[in-house]
């Protein structure tokens, strides 16, 4: 749908390969692509929809239902962000994504009692990244901030 | 759409006007009632359709997407106990209600990074309780393990 702005392919296959994050986005993308269609795709072409440029985001309209593509792409990225959390601490986590037909809503990951993410989402018809770099970073912010906030109550994540 | 089951319409009006959880489910739903259609009702009727005993439960398909009445019914009882337990603790409270297309789902309420309700529904096309007594007792005990739960992790909540 959207087209990747990458200018170095090689740099960003290698980046990818080495990320944990985005390794992990990659594994739940490809859980579930029941028609095989990713199979033989690299792994950076299978992340390349989440790389929106600011051009392009002015260019999506905001109005009307979110894409049901843009969807589960918002819905893998906090899937993988529970993965990362759950392989790191041990605690099962659930994620939900609750959006209006505005495209605003809340993308929510919990452990036990302890919400781990708690984040609103606007204008989510636009979601998407600059670059593999901003992907991972804000992908791997959210995992730090869940497995801090896991160490720091676990007795509520145990609940 | 459903019809109430109650025998004793003045005894039901009776215990409607003296609970507190009941009262504040009346509210929730006068406060979605944007056409006044409501507004001449007892409190009792307003109720009426929270009522569904298990013949009529029985009778309702769960095949399909959740009728949107129910699921704003739904969303009002969670409301409620959002309500009830911001009024007690004066912690603000989030609702949000995920419903999948064949009626499971969750229904979650939370503060600051503390979920107070954490429910999962299935067959939630039946929703319904078999009397304004057993309809008030599930909503109060949510609310009492909710405030419970804040007076336990302040800290939780306050984040």
């Amino acid at each position: 749908m959207t087209t990747t702005t990458t200018t170095n392919p090689e740099a960003d296959a290698i980046f990818i390969a080495e990320n944990e994050f985005l390794k992990e986005l990659v594994q739940q993308i490809r859980s579930q692509d029941h028609y095989g269609v990713f199979r033989n795709w690299e792994d950076r072409l299978v992340l390349a929809n989440f790389i929106v440029s600011k051009k392009k985001k002015r260019e999506i309209a905001v109005t009307g239902e979110v894409d049901p593509a843009t969807q589960l792409r918002i819905l893998s990225f906090y899937r993988a962000i529970a993965a990362r959390i759950e392989k790191s601490t041990g605690k099962l986590c659930q994620v939900v994504l609750d959006l209006s037909h505005e495209g605003f809503g809340w993308s929510l990951i919990w452990s036990g009692r302890l919400m781990v993410t708690c984040r609103t989402l606007r204008d989510a018809h636009r979601f998407g990244f600059e670059s593999y770099e901003k992907l991972a970073a804000d992908g791997e912010k959210l995992v730090n901030t869940g497995i801090e906030l896991i160490e720091k109550f676990p007795e509520v994540a145990n609940i």
